[in-house]
């Protein structure tokens, strides 16, 4: 039995492993045990561990590391708690493999207390490219990963590239594909988002269509965060499109985001747009799946709106350089280019599924690799 | 002027940044700032903070991050405290560069502070290959860092390898050599080693000739540090030639190097080997200079040596993998196969200079690169 | 020239300290250093560090130690990050003296640090009796501390009874004495709140009285938060008397009570409830000032209003046994006694001052103190 | 049944609760769970925690808690890390009451964490009187504490006069009293000090008398530690009379106590003293029970040694203000006092006993107590 330790730090994180938790629980060889830290832990992102425990998970330990202040010195104060943290819970588990998920600046101090521990680390979604501080955790936590799991065939090529072995590169797809389909399998008729999630705002009309909207600051445009959500929130406005719009993650910004985003609520009460501030996964694909674009810079409206073929306005330099499927449009932060790429995105309509993100199954190709590959923590660049 | 921060959490990493300290201080377009931390600080490794204050250089912040224990937990939490501990440094201090040396386990600490503060964050000695965890860390260093000081061609070619922008990457040699030449410049006639550095075990005559011993903990192989440091011990005991043995760094692991070195002198009180706790890097290279072969695992073997031609017997995985000039014979964690390699060594004596890492000068190039490049906090994978 | 640093770490304190700040300032042989430190860094709890600059202040370090999450686990953690950061705040600033202030639990983290690092501690606020968690810490705080200024007879004697030297206790009175006098010399006339501090609510007229509403969570009572906070905003909603209310600070259990709010503002909208989330402590001293009558568990309501003669309603245990003057009506968590007791409050008006929290002057007196006084860490309990 | 946490952070503090331990484990109420913390993990204080688990205890939780470094600053900094650390432990095991032992600087970690969880907290051997920070540091937990096990009837009375509730202090005597009466009558014939505790130094006849000497270091005296030491060590070196020397626990100063050990062996090679790290509670006692007479600043010469009748030269200040017994000489720190002292001492012989401290069962005492007296964390001064 390999003792399987998932570290989940954020509401998007579980999200997309969420298949492979249960992949996990249900294998015959392996034991799950899962860590849940930072963001994913506050009643301010939503709680994500309640929700964890509700879908019948058992949470192992509980790690707090998020030191208030969202600037740029309590996010790194925060990640070196977290490694010293996360460093008690792998003692007390003793897990034989690390599981960390993408590249949000916490996941770093996963990687680096298992490294540190000498228990062998599996990284998802490595071999990626997109703008922000991101990219370099993510290709950081790739040198110090001993297992890659990767979503698309580009992402392990570069994985490779990067002088790590081929025989621990696996093109396995994306988990979040798993999510998408068992979402829409156990069916979205009949569920009124307003009821099911209260949120703020006005309530209105859904059955004509409608925007679905979430943005989050970019930490290397960190002064910039308000004015940038102040052109999204101009441009909905201005399109009187009904929109249902998601709070950020924690991240240093977040204040100048959330600021941005209370202070327009206050000022200019926008009569088509309702916020929510977290969602369960399967309720947040249904509402994506009967959308008619999503609009901001969310990881979402690259990876599963491709395979749903839903329209996507990525707005900035947060997504730049992930691979594309042709759902997604570009922009600039600017209030009349997000509102003339959203107005012409809406106009075509769905899209045909694009699975440059892989197609489903990837919890159990992860979960099968987990039980069989070979572990060790020793690596040395290919050239 | 930009304000250049160097980050010194151990003895050897001061010895190799030496000149760069010089150099930058002496730049009219940078202004020098010294964080010392780690076990820089510790009496019990010498008290490098000590050494550097007397070399005349001005430390701005001291960083107490060690957690006692000396096991895998402490090594992961030291690190998280270090990181938390450096960013309210770098908050204070305001950088335009943070410098970090090397590979040692702290050094992730200082990166991860520096990117995520948006701090540009320039890495030296980048582009290696070793073993153990110093290879994860090295890497990772690489991807989080924004300009790379290497020292060799072949370390040139793997970082861009690795996906870093070519003209973000300086073959500026190891500025290790330069304190090489200055050591011997400045005379090494005339100075007692046992005199000047007191250490402790037998004084003995070194005129004829003699060995410098140096072998840290290796921390994947950290349960047998014990054992491998027994190996070399019995190996220049038998030898019976006069050995100057240099205590090794704060590491998971040195308690199994150090309880293995004391015990060895309670129980067979080596007539040959004298012990030190540390030296001035220049006394050192003196030290060096004269003597027949340098034994254990330290890259001073690999690097120093090669420029001064001083033959290294080279023991276990630590230095796997980094590049070698003609001075370096390999050799596994066994007793008679260390004798041979020495005795071999010993026997054909001094060797041509061998400029593998590069020739003298890099701290002043590296300098005038920190005052003259452009800074920059955005990357993304050039594949 | 004693240096002199004050740790600042809540709204209430600064507010508490100003007069000292000046006096302290002011003084010929003494050097103010200031820390700011908690949940006076943080926007969502008003932002006292931008206050304290305002007003003309240079702060010289800035501690960030709250560790997101409100719960009793955080609380803790909060404090040992603050005592670990704080240490090196005095370790850079050596300071001849340090200053903290009353018993909220952040303080006693002030308290070790400068006790530990061997500097003699001022204590300001001690030897009072209330309820809750800062009973422990007050009393904690002065058996670390080495010079006791307190603001009453009564809390002198006790000081005294709890073995403290007599010659080390000061009855200065309570520089928060000084805050009110100030601020109503300064001139109240012709200030809008609703203008200078935007807040969220109705607007209403304040020309016929106003209720002043404050109530922090209780930290024993961690669970039962979110009931106390409902029985004091239905109370006041039932009462329809316009009312000002002040968001709470930062504390364990600030969730129950700031979700208590927030939920209870969505579903009730009270409409002559306005809510403030800080105000400059001049400001706030005017409100009071035109006030019918200060409602909730602040200590402003025992303490300046008892010097104002402004009618309290005291609710619950956190003030409990702290000396009243005639001022204060004490009421349990209870809508209808609450009610009542303000209606019974409101309808006499205002009474005359009671000055039973010392005259103005303290600040000064404390200043003078600080320049003065031998200094000493040894102390032994007197019986 | 309630959980009971025993928090054990030094060697000292093992030996003194060792028959509480075992009191609770047999007790049919009560659930023991033991954290070992700070200095009872690390190998070069003795290890503390293997000799527990030798012993048959299970060790629920180990907190690291140690940063190197042993200055003031770093104490600060460890005390901060043991909260935050603690409370982590304190938050996985949900003890119904948390026990600390006495008053070593690490203590008022354990204190505070498990106040701020509002766990209620028990205090063995408040209410003593000494010198250093130890006594302000025994009074701050005091007043966290809910229940106070105190040794004596003055402990008690200062405890009360302290304003606690007098129906929560409990007269137990000190269950150190418990361990020599076991140690005694489990036997000590037979066994040789040097072959079972190897130590350094020569080895000597031991039948003719022998002095058993340990000396910690004074936080406040922290500059002076190595000339305090060496004051001791040249007066056993004159006197020639065979000295057992115990290394002393960490604290800020360790190093210069330890330091002016290392070197005074050095280069004095005094033969009639040989080096202890640490012993087992029994050993040590055994050892004692056959000296001539204790020698330094621990407190079991002032207690244990009371109750067995073995003379005490108390040095310096350490100790001062704790109730003695008929067998404790005072003395400087002065090399020629401390001679004589020990000559008088050694010449009397052996006293009566004396029950300052308590008779034995303060252990199942204090154990009936755990299970029986109420619990609760509200308190408040009884004046």
């Amino acid at each position: 039995m390999r003792k399987i330790c998932v570290v989940i730090t954020a509401r998007p994180s579980y999200s997309r492993v969420r298949s492979l938790l249960h992949a996990i629980r249900e294998h015959p060889g392996l034991d799950l045990q899962i860590v849940v830290a930072a963001s994913a832990l506050l009643s301010r992102y939503g709680s994500t561990v309640k929700t964890i425990e509700e879908e019948g998970f058992h949470v192992d330990r509980s790690v707090y590391t998020i030191m208030e202040g969202e600037n740029l010195l309590t996010s790194a104060k925060s990640t070196g708690i977290g490694l010293s943290e996360l460093a008690t819970a792998f003692y007390d588990l003793a897990p034989d493999v690390v599981v960390t998920v993408a590249d949000r600046f916490e996941t770093i101090a996963t990687a680096i207390a298992a490294s540190y521990m000498n228990i062998p680390l599996a990284h998802i979604q490595g071999g990626e490219v997109t703008g922000s501080i991101d990219e370099k955790v993510r290709h950081a936590v790739t040198k110090l990963a001993d297992m890659h799991f990767v979503a698309t065939k580009n992402a392990a090529e570069r994985v490779i590239k990067m002088g790590e072995r081929p025989d621990t590169v696996f093109t396995t797809g994306c988990p979040s594909i798993d999510v998408v389909q068992a979402a829409l399998a156990s069916g979205s008729s009949g569920f009124d988002v307003f009821e099911r999630y209260t949120g703020v705002g006005p309530v209105f009309d859904l059955s004509n269509g409608y925007i679905v909207a979430i943005q989050h600051p970019v930490t290397t445009e960190y002064r910039e965060a308000r004015l940038h959500i102040e052109q999204t929130l101009n441009a909905i406005t201005k399109l009187e499109h009904p929109t249902l719009w998601f709070w950020p993650n924690v991240d240093a910004g977040a204040d100048g985001t959330s600021t941005g985003i209370r202070s327009f609520r206050e000022i200019h009460a926008p009569q088509n747009i309702h916020f929510f501030k977290s969602m369960s996964p399967e309720d947040f694909i249904r509402t994506l799946d009967k959308s008619d674009c999503i609009v901001g810079n969310s990881s979402v409206g690259i990876r599963e709106c491709a395979y749903m073929g839903i329209p996507a306005v990525n707005i900035g330099s947060r997504q730049a350089g992930r691979d594309r499927g042709q759902n997604v449009v570009d922009c600039n932060y600017d209030c009349d280019n997000i509102a003339a790429a959203i107005s012409a995105q809406v106009s075509h309509g769905r899209l045909d599924p694009d699975h440059v993100y892989g197609d489903v199954g990837a919890g159990t190709r992860i979960a099968s690799l987990l039980a069989t590959v070979a572990l060790s923590i020793e690596k040395r660049l290919t050239y």
